[in-house]
């Protein structure tokens, strides 16, 4: 292993941080509000660090194997999370360090749990900087997902690779031709959100701050009431419309407005209907137990579902008052996420729908022990490779959200909020269910070892387990 | 499907069903206890059926392909509940039909979890039947695990198979030269057992009921206060010695007895350094939790522990008492099951060693693309159709654990109970955690429709998860 190989791309990341740093700071100089020194020296340290690292290690060519690969996302999410961490500790927040690490990483990672209460009278710079940390992340998933993961064959995602790197020696696909596009969409879907939030009522910052955490799937919102603070039924629909295309696969998204041949058209359609199926029961509770026109009921649901599913998190009510059953079909929604290559966590819907089809075509083969069955997918065959990782995918994703979700329980929170807290964190949703973590909730109470876990729950969750998984075992450290 | 090549040994079962309740009806008319009528009737009855389904199909030669197969085991254990409840039902118990299936399954099953109080004043027929459910519920449970599973290659299973069934074209190895010495090992544990609990101060009558329900790993007692009801610390060490036999691999008992080549002893390795393991965690808990003498702390640790591990679901004291590092230990060991080829439910040892093998294989081709690992159980190589089999046994055993638990909740329990419920169930331990269905409680409060879920998820886990979800695809059904 070389670790200067991990160190460079890490000290030009921190530049960036620093850069994007100066935002809140400016903002912050602007409202004359004192913590622009506590975002303008973070970024100064931060920078400063990462010009060295850069200056130190620059001009050298190291190897980069998918070992040196992993070390560097796994380096990346926490790096910029402690360095996310270092101004919200800093300001004029008064919270503990546990405290600003969770919300960094909650913010990097996009699931959109917050610690934080009173958002509605915090300075700009602070808010800025959540809505800052996600809309990075955002963008990171998207290429994390488009390219390396496929590339390294994690949980399955060698389906959507961008060439097939199975014939050849390089371990990744060529992202270069995508990533100017990537970008360009990533900016698009930001400013076409932002204008429409500001054309439907929203002010110049709300509307800046929500864009940017709707199109990273994030959830962080400028109020503790999250979209609930907008009672604009055209605020919410341009909400649901901009979260179910966050939902989708961005390359999906450029070949779409290319009007070119879309690639694993079923992975969509799936998603779709899946968010209408979830949509109607959530109506049908909703419906049976609150009082409001059909219409506003309607686009509640609608907007509680895709906010659940797309694993955004906002919430414009607390859908837990909508009976027993929503409260299941919320928690079990937690689980699912979007689409592969999207902002969006959680199992991914692709994997579902190959489960299913794994499942069955093993079970087939038991009544038909002479006879080829393969799972399929979208009319394709599903290789073996493919299978096989979705499997470990599930083993892993049911095993990790058990383990954490025991240690929470040991750590003193009732079984339910232990539940509910592992699957939100590893599906990088937000909000769980009940009294201390649902969407009328805050993690503010729950002790700093559970908060430390959570922000590292997070963090695996986004490396899709695997890649996070793989740096704690032995044989990844192994060089033979 | 032809349904009369199934119908033809259901005819039989059900003379071996009034064949043995005539045990109970025997019991009863010595004790004059009204209840003999119950069962002779529900005998005739039985046997009337019986003997006309196998005169009207005998003679005749149906196929019996893996289809047959499965649907005779999941008929035999439905319909051998269904007569066992019966005479329960009719006795002077006063129970609901839910009930007195529940308990016939839970029998059958050998889970042991109960839904009576007042044992201990019950008549000597039901509490003789409860027992005689258990035993022959265990003998069938070795049959099926040693013949029927690997043959059908259910689960990764096929790594037992007597003969490789893989190079032949009958879907099963020969279980003739095994059966007579299945039989006689099941007596001999049986009886010995018997004999030594007697010796040690049970009577007569305790000594039959207990030895039935230990070598089967049923965990039934005739007292409300199960193993609790003996003081003497040598019927709770007989009681671990025979609950331990009874966990492993009777064809490894047997070749053991035979003083030859034991198959498999890496599975046997593993279980008791599992239970070993946990018996010292447990040990520490009860030591901190309780006053008592080490040697009696030990004794109740362990007994407690290999309850749980083999399924068995005897307690000696309420063991949710030793704290919530306790609780967990307990809830986390419903799972995990003895040893493939005995007496006991749950996921199994040798799955966990092969899942363990294989995740780290998998995530080790991730890093080393160019390279061949493969999972590797006691020195072996693990084919790629055991690896497949045992992951698909995970996610269904994931996923059936989590939707049983989900509706269990749904219909009104607390989210504890439901998950414990849920998982006690499909392992066939016996009992839950928390204060309904703990140690201390029964399952009684629960309603009909969880009781009878809860016996299908009994039935479910006997069948390897994948025996009884077979049955439920469509695929299983079309013909081509």
């Amino acid at each position: 292993m070389d670790f200067r190989a991990v160190a460079l791309p890490i000290g030009r990341l921190l530049i960036v941080v620093a850069a994007f740093m100066m935002i809140p700071a400016g903002a912050d100089l602007v409202a004359r509000n004192p913590d622009w020194v506590v975002f303008a020296t973070s970024a100064l340290v931060s920078g400063c660090i990462g010009a060295l690292l850069s200056a130190a290690l620059a001009r050298r060519a190291f190897p980069f194997r998918p070992r040196e690969t992993f070390l560097f996302v796994n380096a990346a999410w926490f790096t910029f999370s402690f360095a996310g961490a270092i101004p919200l500790y800093a300001s004029g927040l008064d919270i503990s360090f546990a405290d600003a690490f969770f919300e960094a990483a909650s913010g990097l990672t996009t699931t959109g749990s917050t610690i934080l209460t009173g958002l509605d009278g915090l300075p700009p710079g602070i808010l800025l900087w959540r809505s800052l940390l996600q809309w990075i992340g955002g963008i990171g998933i998207v290429v994390i997902g488009i390219w390396l993961l496929p590339g390294l064959r994690v949980g399955g995602s060698q389906l959507f690779a961008i060439e097939s790197s199975e014939k050849t020696a390089k371990p990744y696909g060529r992202i270069e031709p995508f990533l100017f596009r990537l970008l360009g969409l990533y900016l698009v879907l930001t400013l076409s959100c932002g204008l429409l939030y500001y054309l439907a009522g929203m002010t110049a910052f709300q509307a800046i701050n929500h864009a940017m955490t709707t199109i990273s799937t994030g959830g962080f919102s400028t109020s503790d009431s999250s979209m609930g603070q907008f009672s604009s039924l055209a605020i919410l629909w341009i909400a649901i419309v901009y979260m179910l295309a966050s939902g989708m696969p961005f390359l999906f998204l450029i070949k779409l407005a290319e009007r070119r041949e879309v690639p694993h058209p079923e992975q969509v359609r799936v998603y779709l209907l899946f968010v209408a199926g979830a949509s109607f029961l959530a109506f049908l509770s909703m419906h049976a137990t609150t009082e409001d026109t059909p219409f506003r009921q309607f686009t509640h649901s609608v907007f509680n579902i895709v906010s659940v599913v797309t694993t955004t998190g906002y919430a414009t009510t607390d859908y837990l008052q909508w009976g027993n059953f929503a409260i299941a079909l919320f928690f079990v929604l937690t689980f699912f996420g979007g689409c592969s290559g999207s902002t969006s966590g959680g199992f991914k819907i692709f994997r579902v729908a190959i489960l299913l089809s794994s499942i069955r075509a093993i079970l087939k083969r038991i009544v038909h022990p002479h006879r080829i069955i393969e799972p399929r997918f979208g009319g394709a065959k599903v290789t073996p490779g493919v299978m096989e990782g979705v499997l470990i995918f599930s083993v892993l994703y049911a095993g990790t959200f058990a383990v954490f979700a025991a240690v929470y329980a040991a750590l003193g929170l009732d079984l339910a909020t232990a539940l509910s807290a592992s699957a939100t964190a590893l599906a990088n949703v937000g909000p769980g269910v009940g009294p201390i973590i649902g969407p009328a909730g805050t993690f503010q109470s729950l002790s700093d070892p559970v908060k430390w876990l959570l922000a590292v729950q997070m963090i695996l969750g986004r490396l899709e387990l695997i890649g996070g998984i793989l740096v704690l075992t032995p044989d990844f450290w192994t060089e033979t």
